[in-house]
């Protein structure tokens, strides 16, 4: 289930390793329990989900590491397992109970971080094994080194925003009135894969009143000439970072007088929020600087989310761009900026790009042009 | 994120939470609390995954119900909060705690059983806002009915069974020397959507020496004139019901000389475990059913997992055929039925079909010839 289709260099990964020991021991955590995700790639570069049968890494605050791993599977883990990683299998079978394989790794632990996203089966199996030992959430151990993006990182960001760029400038051949959203987004979902994701992960197609809903995925409703439609795409490339990117389309001249000056606010406010990205502002004041120009405008009420979430080998992942994160940025993070304004029962507008914090300033991954486009005119 | 592609009649999910909440009861559970997954589209129709910003399904054990939602993603799950339904909605914003919502929603509880599939992040945020409230797993009650499918469930997994056999009928189109498993992988991944899947949930292309690791994925190798290749797919249907057939070809005649009679016990194991399935044997005795002829020909050390497992809306799930699993099985459980040799460093070969168990008997879900498929000759 699990094979390493890119795998970072053995010394980046062992330096993430070390690095992630360090973070948990200053943490107060004798041990990270890792199992599959996104966050098991980070450290190893192994590739796969969680299943009913129990594979996690033990990590310990001194850097030893273990792969618990049901021998079945770990012929997928094999080649994460290389002598310069010095993370040393234990294999387990059917009948075996594989948390106690984990409790008998660790040395009188008193406190252990449990990946974010390690399902609920093995968080009461890690529980029950590891009697009196507080279990706490490793995501913000881990995320502190995942928000901060490497080179080779920030070169998968940048393929896949060019891959969805690509997919974003073919959006006249799929979007046509009398078209369903449905319709238009399996063509979509086609194009992404076409342009070098490894999959669709995510395809919004939110036209007329369904713009409106943020989180409105695509649905049966016949697209009608006058239509405004928000096409929010994404998904991983090869090496498992995330592309994730919103234009706006009319198709044809929009029906509502109002989404010309409306749109204009937007454009403004998601420039401004880019253009407030450097080193040492905080998350908070990214999230203010698009709010404060929908606001003045008087769209305030209708901009209901963040402005903006990390991004990497999680499509959602540290740091949040939002009211109360004071986190400074620094070079190396990524994440979206992608205000909306939402007129109920109407339309809606968002405009997201993916933003790389550079030495100076901001590299945006995503550049197609920000104006509505109207198509089939 | 989440829409309802399929709902089940409003009266099949009431009975459905009912019998859960009655269950969960019965189990001595105050609540059970379901985040987004099978569980929750088992019970209420709704379709999606869990992500950073609690859902939490939370069904009392006297069969009240609300939906702790997301004011954002709360449109996506308006169609299952249907009247007769009878579940209602308790939307949050970015800033609230959710898990305090779902605790002002129980009574003085003790006991809560968690969906097997929480993250560790809700599982804890749960945990700390349910001050001394046991959690326990809810996957043992939920499972107990999702185990025994009614008869839209089994038209599902008919449907989707045909499916897979039309891309398995189509092999030859795909599988050819010179081709990289990755090459084949990607081929027949389309034909699973082009087939009436709404996504290839899994596609194994072992050949050669990687067919006899049994969780072997795909990869670059070459497939060469004599390579024995097993093929292990599937995915869901628009019913969320899935797929799982594995068929074994060779491209020319194997290189192998025990090929042939090796395959031969293999064919005979996977027969004599269908043929012993009926209401009332036990899901170990179908187990052994298949082990036993391996066993008796010489080979039982290269039979290195379990006979099948369940499938529904999970790929895997209860009930496991499984040495130790003593439930008596009963119409309308459905499951896999797929023994394996695997000759280390040379080949390995795996038959499954899926398999629903009649008023007396068995009916299968899969049925292209077992026969090894010779291919390019």
């Amino acid at each position: 289930m699990s094979s390493a289709a890119w795998l970072p260099a053995p010394e980046i990964l062992r330096s993430r390793l070390d690095r992630a020991a360090e973070a948990a021991g200053a943490a107060g955590l004798d041990a990270l329990l890792i199992t599959p995700g996104s966050d098991l790639r980070y450290l190893t570069g192994a590739v796969g989900g969680s299943f009913e049968r129990l594979t996690c890494l033990v990590l310990a605050a001194d850097g030893t590491a273990t792969l618990v791993v049901p021998k079945l599977e770990f012929p997928g883990y094999r080649d994460v397992l290389v002598d310069d990683l010095g993370v040393q299998a234990a294999t387990w079978v059917d009948g075996e109970n594989p948390a106690k394989l984990v409790a008998g790794l660790l040395s009188n632990p008193k406190r252990v971080g449990v990946s974010d996203f390690t399902p609920a089966l093995h968080v009461f199996g890690l529980r029950d094994a590891l009697v009196d030992v507080e279990q706490h959430l490793a995501g913000p151990v881990i995320g502190q080194l995942r928000m901060r993006k490497d080179a080779s990182e920030i070169e998968a960001l940048r393929e896949a925003g060019a891959a969805i760029d690509r997919v974003h400038a073919r959006m006249a051949e799929f979007l046509r009135a009398g078209r369903t959203e449905n319709e238009v987004a399996a063509d979509i979902a086609a194009a992404i894969v076409e342009e070098g994701h490894t999959r669709a992960e995510f395809v919004i197609v939110g036209s007329g009143s369904n713009g409106a809903s943020p989180h409105h995925s695509a649905s049966d409703r016949v697209i009608e000439q006058g239509d405004v439609v928000v096409i929010d795409i994404g998904g991983p490339v090869a090496a498992g970072y995330n592309s994730d990117s919103t234009r706006v389309y009319a198709v044809g001249t929009p029906r509502d007088a109002d989404v010309a000056n409306t749109y204009a606010v937007l454009q403004e406010a998601q420039a401004a929020a880019v253009n407030a990205v450097r080193p040492g502002i905080t998350a908070e004041e990214v999230d203010q600087a698009a709010r404060q120009v929908i606001a003045a405008a008087g769209f305030g009420d209708y901009f209901i989310h963040r402005t903006g979430h990390g991004i990497g080998l999680d499509v959602h992942e540290d740091p949040y761009i939002v009211d109360g994160n004071a986190i400074p940025l620094e070079a190396g993070m990524a994440f979206s900026v992608e205000p909306g304004i939402y007129q109920p029962g109407r339309w809606g507008a968002r405009i997201e790009d993916i933003v790389v914090v550079t030495a100076d300033g901001v590299e945006s991954m995503n550049n197609q042009p920000h104006e509505l486009v109207v198509l089939g005119e």
